[in-house]
């Protein structure tokens, strides 16, 4: 996620109509809070494809900036594809699965390690998942818990459990903890692994042959450290003057990056009729007809020579209404539906506009009339010196 | 901030002692609050002592990781050195100061630049400080600012006031509108800075002359983008046995820097008798008693070989009983006493030790008894295969 290269820049994902004072009442909280959970549901994301479909859990409340970067934090890890948290008070309060495994104090308060494994396995029969890096993983680690799964699962008839590394080269360890467990009759026990890991290490891991079922990702992904500011705006762009009539309103800058876009506006998502695959958003003036039945020519907003004609593709309004005069009118969805949602919309983009680093730059297109509206507007502002600031 | 060199590594800031069960719950949301709060504290203390001495103020709540984030960020924040936030809440809450200049909302609901500047000069006439980038902040932002302000503040004999540029070079922008406010009569209106600030660009900003009173910095100081992390950890260094003896208790990795100091321990700091200056931290076991009357070896913990003889200093143990048997025993400091404290105790810093890019490592350094406990348990630790985990 290099800085600048969030998947869909630009987008209005959510418009305000409201008296001044209101709309402004409302700016920074809700800014906080889209940015934080797009932000962490984002690196989430990452993090889970890089896993190549194995179990990621969210384990970074410690390291989280305050105690909604942990709890509401580890909803968005959720709906960007992990599969649970450590953030246990996530679980009753959103109902994202809690998860763990032991703790190194929990072997460190026994007298040996095996004992502290056969507790834990007498303790947690169906769930064992055993920390074997406190004090030597290969030499003490695996098999005292090779000794423990033989000892406590093996009557029970349990041939489900697991072992995690917390530190040491995972490539290495995990191959020969692999070899160890499956020589001893456990080819069951998935590993799991942990330390301070994030996309570009576990896809690493991954070419290295590592042998990991499971990943706990904690600091990197609850702070999204590779890029921890999500830099979504809330910008005037319209008022309505004292006839009722909407009058757009633009800010320039020297920055080409912070000018708006004017107007009341509305956001369509263009989806290859053929393939399905999602080819562009597009911007245009709310009052303004999509048509999709023919071909459409969209302007980027930047790279003002750079026209493209859509043709052969479906549209979709992703605006909807959620408050109408102060009522809800949104069902909202549950966190399993947002989930489904999330993946499903990430499946509509093409692996180029997902890739890691350098990653092709989704199309976010404005309407030959938003287009045209801008550069008025723009050229209005003549910046003759001292000019007096009409609208 | 680069990575893994915080300004005081390996401190036990804080020590529990209570049934295991208990300081188990502890750790997840302990942890939670001293690492992201330190963070800040160390990000914004950063930020502060670059601008050398300018105003800093804290922006940052629309960027935050969750409310938390934002509102204890701020309190955070204001504890390293700003002197108030944009994150009103915490002005109620935590007595961080609320501050603040106008939007670019405000400019644009108004027919004319000019209009929304007197306007708001006749609503704030003692604290008007206007956005003048909205438009071209050279050729329309401060011209019109300084006909405001001969409008309106002139006849009313205020002298005090102010503008802020939100982009463009800030380098330039500044020397030129310094230079048009001199000219117009307006030395006493101070010029402030925002956009996507942090210890680098500000640093940058005066050795390139800009003319700067004050900064707002949001984004990189309210998640510490540089370095989002702050890696604190809790950790079980000893238990009680059935005969109330203290056991120590060490966890061994492939990682070295993960490996714990064992026992029941104290930290002390020592001071330079003759500068003031502190000259290292020293962590030993409970027990010990240190005596700055003569001279005392320290250890390094990981550079085996260097050990340090301290003469002539004084020692000042730094942990203080807050709870006993559950039970608050300690007198909260006010927040100015807590940034009063921090702002002293950096005083005592050697540049060095604070320098943004390759800081000279500050000494966190052992006692010779707590070094010769460590090297025991590890030794006795040999990792024979397959070796029973005793003690």
């Amino acid at each position: 996620m290099p800085e600048g290269t969030p998947i869909f820049p630009r987008e209005p994902v959510i418009t305000v109509r409201a008296p001044a004072i209101q709309a402004q009442l409302l700016e920074t909280y809700m800014l906080l809070e889209f940015n934080h959970q797009s932000l962490i549901a984002t690196k989430a994301s990452r993090i889970c494809r890089a896993a190549e479909g194995r179990a990621v859990m969210e384990f970074g409340s410690r390291r989280a900036q305050g105690i909604a970067g942990a709890v509401v934090g580890a909803r968005a890890a959720y709906i960007g594809g992990c599969c649970g948290t450590a953030c246990t008070v996530s679980d009753p309060l959103y109902g994202v699965k809690a998860l763990g495994t032991m703790a190194h104090s929990w072997v460190q308060m026994f007298p040996s390690e095996y004992e502290a494994f056969v507790s834990y396995c007498r303790s947690y029969p169906t769930n064992a998942v055993l920390l074997v890096d406190t004090y030597d993983s290969l030499r003490s680690g695996v098999p005292n818990a090779i000794r423990a799964f033989n000892e406590v699962l093996r009557p029970l008839g349990i041939t489900s459990c697991g072992i995690r590394f917390d530190s040491g080269d995972m490539a290495y360890l995990t191959k020969q903890a692999r070899k160890m467990l499956d020589e001893a009759g456990w080819p069951g026990c998935r590993i799991t692994v942990s330390n301070s890991l994030d996309e570009w290490l576990i896809a690493g891991l991954l070419r290295q042959g590592a042998q990991i079922d499971a990943f706990g990702v904690g600091e990197r992904l609850i702070t999204s450290k590779s890029s921890p500011v999500f830099g979504g705006v809330y910008k005037l762009c319209a008022v309505e003057d004292e006839n009722g009539e909407i009058v757009p309103k633009i800010k320039i800058s020297e920055n080409v990056g912070k000018i708006t876009n004017p107007g009341f506006k509305k956001l369509c998502r263009f989806y290859s009729r053929s393939s399905g695959m999602a080819e562009a958003d597009y911007i245009c003036l709310r009052h303004e007809r999509v048509d999709d039945t023919k071909p459409l020519e969209i302007c980027d907003p930047d790279a003002r020579w750079k026209r493209k004609t859509m043709e052969d593709f479906i549209s979709r309004e992703l605006l909807v209404p959620v408050f109408e005069k102060g009522e809800l009118v949104y069902e909202l969805p549950s966190l399993e539906e947002i989930r489904s949602y999330c993946a499903a919309q990430l499946a509509t983009l093409w692996p180029e506009v997902k890739r890691f680093d350098n990653p092709h730059g989704y199309y976010v297109d404005l309407s030959g009339e938003l287009m045209a509206l801008k550069d008025a507007m723009l050229a209005a502002r003549g910046r003759a010196p001292g000019k007096e600031e009409g609208r």
